[in-house]
């Protein structure tokens, strides 16, 4: 340019704001990356932190099959760089299909397939689809992201706090008295935040249940009630669970469910930005519609570098092998160095680890006083750990639970085995000098 | 699976769609991807077309730079492989600042930029961010989307048409009897579909509108009017026009102004999806909340690829020298032939080339008779083009006008000059057989 630059004045933060929609002024931002983002901060300042925080796997640690980077490259030396068709490339949707009746038994239609940029748009999507305002969004607490789902489509959120007792997991009794005025039911298994996997004979009886609800609901001319299903971590599992699906166990519930999935989770993939939706055809013609104009669509060479890698079997157990392997190594350090801990008599508790590449680990300090202070609420119990022993993690408040019960979630995608070590003395040394 | 694949049952397709949200019944996909999915069905059949229809580069024709490829690859094979921030990498962002200074001569802070999987995000998430349901959005026709997008906020829709007496732009004085209801004005240069560059004297004339209604409504306490200026296809201009923007001619403009932009037309780029929006601090913060939860994020490894690249001038200019070339040629190559075919009387009519990969053509010939058949609409236009010449193109319904005007887009991204040569004698010899 010629001429100078322009600085524009950009308005005042206030005043700005306050002429906003009411829908983004009553957005809130995810409580996970607020922390995240504390967490950055504090190690550019050099300070030594185990970060447990993020759902997410530091390639350092994990990185992604070398197929998945060798075909994405193979793909744009081929020119595969023009858009993508919205609802996804042919050639990936037919490898899922592929995918899900070798590895899941689900014997699904190409047009029952939806590709986008990851599993969270088509959550979005799904809400949106699903979703009058006002309409009963049923979700267990704690559970990644709902409560901003059901706020950004409208829904009237029914939030179904569960605990330990049921392994974290709604069960069809706990259900029942909900179902009747739910229009969408949500399940994650392996659970984000718990690293709980569902038990299946659970998991058919809430599904029984909701075709029994949708048998009554289509005598009466209403509308069903819909299972959100999210199984994007279901490659991983340990020891002894196992992961089911809703439409497995029951098939009569297919055409009330939503499968979503990425390879996010499975293939340590997450900034690759490839998901997608197991549907019925006439749910997903709408929400690829909504999808199309969103425009939350996966970059084109990543989609077919993943079509390649899925129909590859001896490649994918080859990765996911060893991948597990080591985050079931950081899983059970973590677990082991709590178990020991409370087996000290010190207040800890922890859930052995189950799936996903979480761990539930319970402080109970609630009314203790640690380093001279006082703890009344789960807040306070994070930035103790923090600032006293280094440890960074997620109380389950960011996955919408209000009570502060002590439970946070441990994310183990980030860290070696030897910086967990690490970190365990100095936990126990801040526990051992709580008081009551 | 030891036991074999389950068949799911998926529902009566009418049950099923009766049981969605309002929202999702009521969506209409996108007209474009329609008709384009049309034309590809008869190339496969085997049909000769030249297919005008797609806002897309064909990868034969148009490739991306090779550092954007070279830049990916590298990216992946650092690792870059996990979650991007949700407001894109710092990099890119800071990248942006640059870019847009040195191009464009606009010196933003780094936190007015916000990265999204594409410029469609960003677009809809405007909408969400300052549409409350009811509000007027107000946007020219013929345009891209907004229809869609005042339909998916809530907006009510106030489509201004405009023709070719004014470019196909919005003027200040026909904008001004709706600037008192308006709470969005889009304006959209290079503007698809009509391939026409704003006039900056006119630009300069709206946003002191806008900047002097918003002066009114703060001192009556009133919600501003925003701009959202889509200018996707600023770095492709011909000839006379200039690419200019709002707030380099009206710096007062900016704290009302959301900047839209990609590499998809830029760089040939539509299928690697990274996109970003220059806005308000404070409305930045509220959309990256948005976005944050619909997950439209763009792939990690080509942010990084991006942010090298706008760094590079030379690299820029090298690129996009001959890329412009190319889309000329093509769009002169139709241009001339019409411009023939007028001369020698018949009944087109077409804008000489100004910018974007789009050439607006009038075929007159409602009223008339042409292969025996009585054409009554755009769309009998349409037909008879595509079965009489071979010739696929969109009408500017497509684009949210309702009359019948015989206007169509005509875009040279997937077609080389060659073919487009080939298709003007047929179109002529059934132009000549046309009977009023």
């Amino acid at each position: 340019m010629s001429t100078s630059p322009v600085t524009p004045p950009l308005g005042d933060a206030e005043v700005v704001d306050a002429g906003l929609s009411a829908l983004a002024r009553g957005v809130i931002g995810s409580e996970i990356l607020k922390i995240a983002a504390e967490i950055r901060a504090m190690k550019a300042r050099g300070a030594d932190v185990c970060n447990l925080t993020v759902g997410d796997f530091d390639p350092a640690q994990f990185q992604v099959p070398r197929e998945l980077v060798e075909g994405t490259r193979a793909a744009l030396d081929d020119g595969q760089t023009n858009y993508p068709p919205s609802d996804g490339v042919l050639p990936l949707r037919e490898a899922l299909v592929r995918y899900y009746e070798r590895e899941l038994g689900l014997r699904y239609p190409v047009d029952a397939v939806l590709v986008a940029s990851g599993a969270r748009p088509l959550l979005y999507a799904t809400y949106r689809t699903l979703i009058d305002p006002g309409d009963a969004a049923v979700y267990p607490v704690p559970s990644w992201n709902n409560n901003h789902y059901a706020y950004l489509s409208g829904a009237r959120p029914v939030p179904l706090p569960v605990n330990a007792g049921t392994n974290f997991f709604p069960t069809a009794d706990l259900l029942r008295p909900l179902i009747g005025e739910a229009r969408t039911v949500l399940l994650n298994s392996p659970l984000n935040p718990t690293g709980t996997v569902m038990d299946p004979a659970e998991m058919r009886r809430i599904a029984e249940l909701v075709v029994e609800e949708n048998t009554r609901r289509a005598r009466d001319g209403e509308r069903p009630v819909y299972l959100i299903f999210d199984q994007v971590y279901w490659a991983l599992t340990f020891g002894e669970a196992t992961h089911a699906t809703p439409v497995s166990l029951v098939p009569e519930v297919a055409p009330y469910t939503i499968l979503l999935d990425a390879i996010s989770k499975s293939f340590c993939a997450t900034g690759l930005r490839v998901g997608w939706g197991f549907m019925p055809p006439a749910v997903r013609r709408r929400m690829a519609d909504i999808l199309g104009h969103i425009g939350a669509w996966a970059p084109k060479a990543e989609q077919i570098a993943t079509a390649t890698l899925l129909d590859r079997p001896e490649a994918i157990r080859a990765f996911q092998e060893p991948m597990k392997q080591r985050v079931r190594e950081r899983l059970d350090a973590l677990f082991n160095g709590f178990k020991a801990m409370k087996s000290e008599g010190l207040p800890v508790d922890a859930i052995a680890p189950q799936g996903a590449i979480y761990l539930s680990v319970r402080f109970d300090l609630v009314g203790a006083t640690v380093r001279g202070r006082a703890l009344q609420s789960n807040e306070d119990i994070r930035r103790v750990l923090l600032e006293g022993a280094g440890l960074a993690a997620v109380p389950f408040q960011a996955f919408g639970l209000k009570e502060d019960t002590g439970w946070f979630r441990l994310s183990v995608g980030a860290v070696s085995t030897a910086t967990i070590e690490g970190v365990m003395p100095r936990l126990r040394e801040l526990l051992v000098g709580a008081k009551r």
